[in-house]
């Protein structure tokens, strides 16, 4: 068990290696070349079943033990996938009944990934036969440390036969009768009623107008599928391979998926992190990157790997990216550490050249032929190999939270409040307002105790509970701040509206209620302060009526001109902030700074654009990281005086760093 | 019989509401809110056939019968729907044939609303047994004065087996021999021909590239479809109700439907009223509502009533609108009541908490609690019953109509003729300019008797028949002005192109003939009067040869420049001008103002940009409305000082409006 | 067959005629104005199957033999097109498996065009039999001279039962063994390896996820099976008429369609030319046509047929394009003509009056009245005529040629390579180019032999062969120029990417490797020159390494600026240029007048835009061609003074031609 949690936390590079698709041949010398660059894990074999197993229950293991021989002879440990997000053309053939089904009853064929559905039984019977076969055999062997399962797991829209009946199945347990179905869902409405459980079925057809609580629950239910059948894999595992830890890759937020339920079992998460390499995107790039890092870190509340980092132009089934520039490969995977990843294994050795991935490009090109992106990889290693000891065992300690939820994604995706309003962009802007002032911040689940933060920050909990409202209450009593925004408690967690002035059950620590709102969608409108300046807002106005909250902002036009927009609400110990409207970053700039004061939170004013900085904290040392993720040159005016480890120097209090520049500081 | 006309054209004001949604505590308390508050008459129950029959052949009426008697006690009377839009789970369980297919094959789910074919032998049997026990006992209801049927209709475009069928026997029907259809549609062309009646199907798959003459034949028998499914229902009601009256709720133009045909066997029409309350929409909104509410009055050519009208913001499935502008609620139901609505029935009571309507607002909030919206329309109900006396019978009477046609519509939407042209978008554009210059018009089918009026405007009567023509003939001979434009008596009434020089049927009474046309699209033109003065045109223009007529306007450019763009020609005692391409405003504003002078018809000219001018007439008094539908303040002069009913005060020649302001002059 | 290729070459005009849709009283008054006009050959039957043969087996010939004998009497001579295109009614309702299905599973639905797939043994059976009875009886009717096959090939990307299991059966014909296939396909990747042939299915679903390498061969068999069905077709004529020729109107370039496969077999190619009336498109659109016309060229390496030649605006389906500009039909078909064209066919003779054609004007109108636009082409005959016996065996001779390839086409389609670049809009920037330039030349398929000519074009040859790799060197060694791009040696043609540097098997004839490359897509860089002249380029960066090769232009910006993006490497007696990037016009008209001098080869330069020139040339005689297909008078400086042929003067040597106006200069 020792040897797990050590593992997990070690900070070290990887690479993703697919020795199937390549000749045997090449095996060693790709694995010495591996070992030369400084490379201490891989990960293998999470699409390898049609290899594991050419034929039902015809088991072939030994290609893969020859290659992991290579990797424990060159000290280079490994993680296996299973590979039950390609099932082989035989498992298809002989059991179809895997393949879901679109909400238009169109097949989800074969030739591609994530060809089964969740709840399929046949995923069931042949997929837990190999997981068991492969966690028997490589449990066994010394070169593995731990497992993925397995591949960027996404909510499969299901709705084949037994998606349907499962489904019945799971709303008959939540709510044991139809009469509480047909309240928790207001059937009534447009006559949908149900008078028997053999009406109920999953919502065929795809149309916007279906009953908005019917389908929340069947989005639920999709979750919950995703986490059953991870749930088989991880005991099989456990079983087997009682020292190894348990991972999983996820992928692309936001996603419609429970994170925090899927990552419930798992030792610790892992992320594909794919930068954008667009010059169009450097402005937004390495924000939305970090908040990705940071949702990643709050899974499971701890350190995480990247199990695929980018190495070169993703593409194949769109057009390519740019090539990543100087720096950038390097940049973002000090960035990933930087906010908690202790390994970061990029993707991929070398670029397939078969295949539908052809060019998702690796680190070595097609040709075989290292170049200055690999050049860059080889230094990166190197300096990570050299600060490993140091760094490891560290961790980000944040005083502010952010609140988010794919409970409030869902059930706003379903229902559209105004043009341009998204709850995932507007969690952007929140969260790179507070690194832009260099206020670290962790991003957890609304469901998560809020103790040891300052700062709450919990944009549109747009369903609400009791126990919910209590705990913000509480947390504010005690002295904390809340920001609050509009689309706050609109809905119970039936996705109803509430009989209730919004923001509802919120509406008592807010100390404001709305009178009325205007969906202002992409019309600008603009809030003033009390000295006249104004920011523009967009999106969302409520016109609020004042229950004890002081005016912070007000409308400075339309109808409701003059109206309070912003307000602050003195709660017990503590004060909850309610924004009316969203506004454009200098104004939330403006108040998380304002908040940092009242609060005595440490801020970094004046980073220049694209300049991130975070701390990881080990029992006796510090280490800020200061990272240029901007094609700039730039200057950074820090508090004092420290010492980079990176290059073993002393900094001055002004730290220039150059396009695409990292330095690390030893800070006490 | 009395009492059915007499209720039919109170001016009064409504609400929609639905019990069935919410707990029976709320509906003293609803109803007696509503008494206070003015309202004279609810509609119930068109989407409550769950409740009414929850399971196949159970009635419950007893709950609606208590709903009903608390309106009467609070004298409030009732319109009940009919339920047929939302057939309940345990009907479309038991026969699924009810449910449409859409062309493509796939399945219109249940769940939703119109989820039921209108040929359907299901909806044939349920439907009606449901309305038969309805209509026998609510019938009797002294609450009850008339009834709704269905909702909203619209052409559901079915390709159900039953759909497939029914098709084949209307044509067999139409046509009687399959060489007459061969014929009919000119199915020689690409080897289309039938040889057997059994080849004979709806158009599936949704081809672009289908015959045109089948395509505009299967929108038909479906306009036809829709007509008999009502029929029924209206011989049923009129059976065992034969003192109420019936109408129904139009909504969304254009719609592909036969608006006149529906309107047949109604006593009246009624609409349902959405104006657009984005500040984008303001200059044009207000005017393509005033041609809604012209095209509803000209369904029965007799006043009607709005079933919904806008209380707030619509949503659910598309991001929410604004919220609307103080005075908004009030002058847009004005405006509809000043084009001949008698009742005006705002949606809803209240905005429903559960179910895909919830972001539909109503005049109440979710919480309950009445806001700013429910305050102006409460304003609103005490203006409207104050007036109400004064008001009642009177009627609009115009000396200008713009024909329309469904029919015109559907075979320029199977073969669009060029970019940007859009039959009812160019609608939009005559009836805006008669509305800017204060000439009322009325908006009727293209089939209709033409006494009584002064002008005739006719865009694109692209199917023309030998009737139609004649018809106009006889107009312009007897008087009359007639205004054509390009695309007119393109094809005969099998959709296929006439083998004359354009316009065809009606080139004689046009005097040109079009040598050649330039489907211009969105390539601006422009036309060039004899004072040199130029004007935009766009879409299309037609080259003219001289047949007897005059030019108007000549083209400014291309190679065509010089010749007639738009003529005029003597015809008997009257004129028939030809447009041979479409024209801004500014262009048809002159134009009319023209054929006014012309023709000695009453103008009011300079009304600022969104002020709307009509007049309501009863035996002894006329009502002058004028409506400021715009955020601005306004300054409108009148041809003399009249006396304000609305306020109650006499009023100058020249007359000031706040934003959305409202006043009623007596003028005779 | 001395009649065969004599009819083949005559210079003649020629219409579409459909009497199966005419009324047969109008029959002989359009033949004789039709002979009157100058027409010297019809098309007609091509879709007349249900005329042809009402029912199953039963046929009648008797209608078309009148139409046959009236061209014979007139002296008109008929092609006739085999009518495959549009299975009747009987035939889909007899034999539904006719119908193709598309990737979805959704049925092409008769009614339309095209509604058969190439595959199915119905075609086979029906169609086949329709052609022996057509061959057997038409075959021997004086008038006919030749034959069309069916009618715009396209590929019907069809997923029906039959092309599912022919498409395995050419799998194991090509590959033999499923190991082969897995290997060719890199099936590993993904485990999407077959352990079974019954595995192997049609790409079912469409998505872009799938195998680029079995997408690519589907689609290579999909080729084959249109090749195959005209296959059997042109056997049963030859069979029956041995002196008749046979041709195919191809349309609408690029097509997914292996147009050399399907010309192979055929006498001489033929072309639907609809060259765009749009006055936005008058800058590109007369050099897209001439690339249209030099590629239908390219399909025999001889010259060819316009079968539809555009004589007004286009439409139906989509909103009718602008009328063309006067002198616009005259112009385009002299365009047809002085790139190859020996006959043109003008499509229609009068516009359908109905169907679904509608709107695809003819050079008569609906109204049966002659006006502009047949009074334009009526010149253009007697032109032609005046012209044809010296025109008539004169042939197009070039120094350069375009290589182009649709097999790169589809493998660059299956896996885009960067945002903007499109395979064949980069092949019209290069012939569009060498057009400005005066520089004629051939449009050829990439595996054609290259002696003969100076320069070789060949962009983008992704896939490539040792065969083709070693005809360009070869063709470089003896003295010739060829013109490589970026994205060229990437593939293999099993569409897997080759594990050498790029580009590949090209890179010892290039003197360049490929060290990295940016995917720059729509983001603007630029290149420079040794004099510092800058020019645009997108779409990709190839950072290169010189090999042997020298710089011609460096990159002007981002990482890799000053290093070569275009360079030339001297190879053997000639020279191999290498264009890292995708430039502006103005760059690749200053390397082709490099080129051109380099190579000796004459250029117009400063031809005015719009302007195009050719030369036609004979045993004795040459013939310049000048066009000037732009809506502005020009003047054009000429390297001497000559005759014009077409007005019987003089000519100085400066031509001075009016909007679309054309001279025809009598050069030696």
């Amino acid at each position: 068990m020792v040897r797990k949690r050590k593992q997990g936390s070690v900070v070290q590079m990887g690479v993703d290696y697919y020795p199937e698709q390549w000749d045997p041949s090449l095996w060693e010398q790709d694995i010495q070349l591996m070992k030369v660059t400084g490379i201490r894990v891989v990960r293998v074999a999470e699409f390898a079943w049609s290899r594991l197993e050419p034929t039902s229950g015809f088991f072939d293991f030994a290609w893969l033990d020859s290659v992991l021989d290579l990797f424990y002879k060159y000290d280079i440990s490994v993680v296996v996938g299973t590979p039950t997000n390609t099932p082989p053309r035989w498992l298809t053939e002989l059991r179809p009944d895997i393949l879901p089904l679109f909400a238009d009853g169109s097949v989800y064929y074969p030739g591609v990934r994530g060809h089964r559905c969740y709840n399929s039984e046949s995923v069931d019977i042949y997929g837990m036969r190999i997981i068991e076969k492969m966690a028997e055999h490589f449990g066994k062997h010394p070169a593995v440390i731990g497992w993925q399962t397995d591949n960027e797991f996404g909510m499969v829209d299901c709705h084949c036969p037994r998606c349907r009946v499962k489904f019945r199945e799971w709303v008959k347990r939540k709510y044991g009768s139809l009469e509480e179905v047909n309240r928790a869902w207001g059937t009534v409405v447009w006559s949908g009623e149900y008078s028997d459980w053999c009406q109920l079925d999953a919502p065929m057809g795809g149309s916007p107008h279906q009953n908005p609580s019917y389908l929340l629950d069947y989005t639920r239910f999709q979750w919950e599928s995703v986490a059953e059948f991870q749930h088989n894999q991880i005991e099989m595992i456990r079983k087997h391979c009682p020292r190894h830890f348990i991972t999983h890759n996820f992928h692309s937020y936001p996603q419609r998926l429970d994170l925090y339920r899927v990552g419930k079992e798992l030792d610790f998460a892992a992320f594909d992190y794919y930068p954008n390499t667009s010059p169009a995107k450097q402005s937004t790039g390495p924000y939305s990157g970090a908040l990705s890092l940071d949702a990643t870190r709050g899974i499971k509340r701890r350190n995480f790997w990247i199990m695929e980092q980018l190495s070169g132009p993703p593409g194949c089934w769109f057009p390519m990216w740019r090539t990543p520039y100087p720096g950038f490969i390097r940049a973002f995977a000090w960035q990933a550490i930087a906010r908690g990843a202790d390994t970061v294994v990029h993707f991929r050795w070398r670029s397939a050249v078969a295949g539908a991935e052809q060019f998702w490009h690796g680190l070595i090109d097609h040709s075989n032929v290292p170049g200055r992106k690999f050049e860059e990889f080889a230094a990166l290693c190197a300096e990570v190999n050299a600060l490993s000891k140091r760094l490891s065992g560290t961790v980000l300690h944040h005083e502010v939270a952010i609140l988010q939820s794919h409970e409030q994604l869902a059930a706003l995706e379903i229902q559209p409040q105004a043009e341009g309003m998204n709850y995932y962009e507007n969690l952007k802007d929140y969260h790179r307002s507070l690194t832009k002032l260099g206020i670290g911040c962790d991003v957890i689940d609304w469901k998560e105790p809020l103790d040891g933060y300052k700062l709450i920050v919990a944009p549109s909990l747009y369903l609400m509970d009791e126990e919910t409202a209590d705990r913000l209450e509480r947390f504010a009593a005690a002295g904390g701040t809340v920001v609050l925004t509009s689309r706050s408690g609109v809905k119970n967690m039936d996705n109803q509206c509430v009989m209730l002035p919004l923001p509802g059950l919120l509406a008592q620590c807010a100390g404001v209620t709305v009178a009325e709102y205007d969906p202002v969608g992409d019309d600008v409108h603009e809030i003033v302060d009390l000295q006249g300046r104004s920011y523009k807002c967009r999106q969302w106005c409520d016109i609020l009526s004042l229950r004890g909250a002081e005016t912070v902002m007000r409308y400075g036009g339309d109808f409701y001109a003059g109206t309070p927009a912003v307000t602050v609400n003195p709660f017990g110990k503590g004060r909850v902030y309610y924004l009316g409207t969203h506004t454009e970053e200098s104004y939330l700039k403006e108040l998380f700074s304002r908040i940092a004061a009242e609060q005595d939170m440490k801020t970094f004013p004046g980073l220049p654009e694209g300049v991130q900085i975070t701390i990881r904290s080990g029992k006796d040392k510090s280490f800020l990281f200061v990272l240029n993720l901007s094609r700039e040159m730039v200057k950074i005016s820090l508090p004092e005086a420290y010492v980079s480890v990176l290059y073993g120097e002393p900094r001055g209090v002004e730290l220039e760093l150059e396009p695409y520049g990292v330095d690390i500081l030893e800070i006490d």
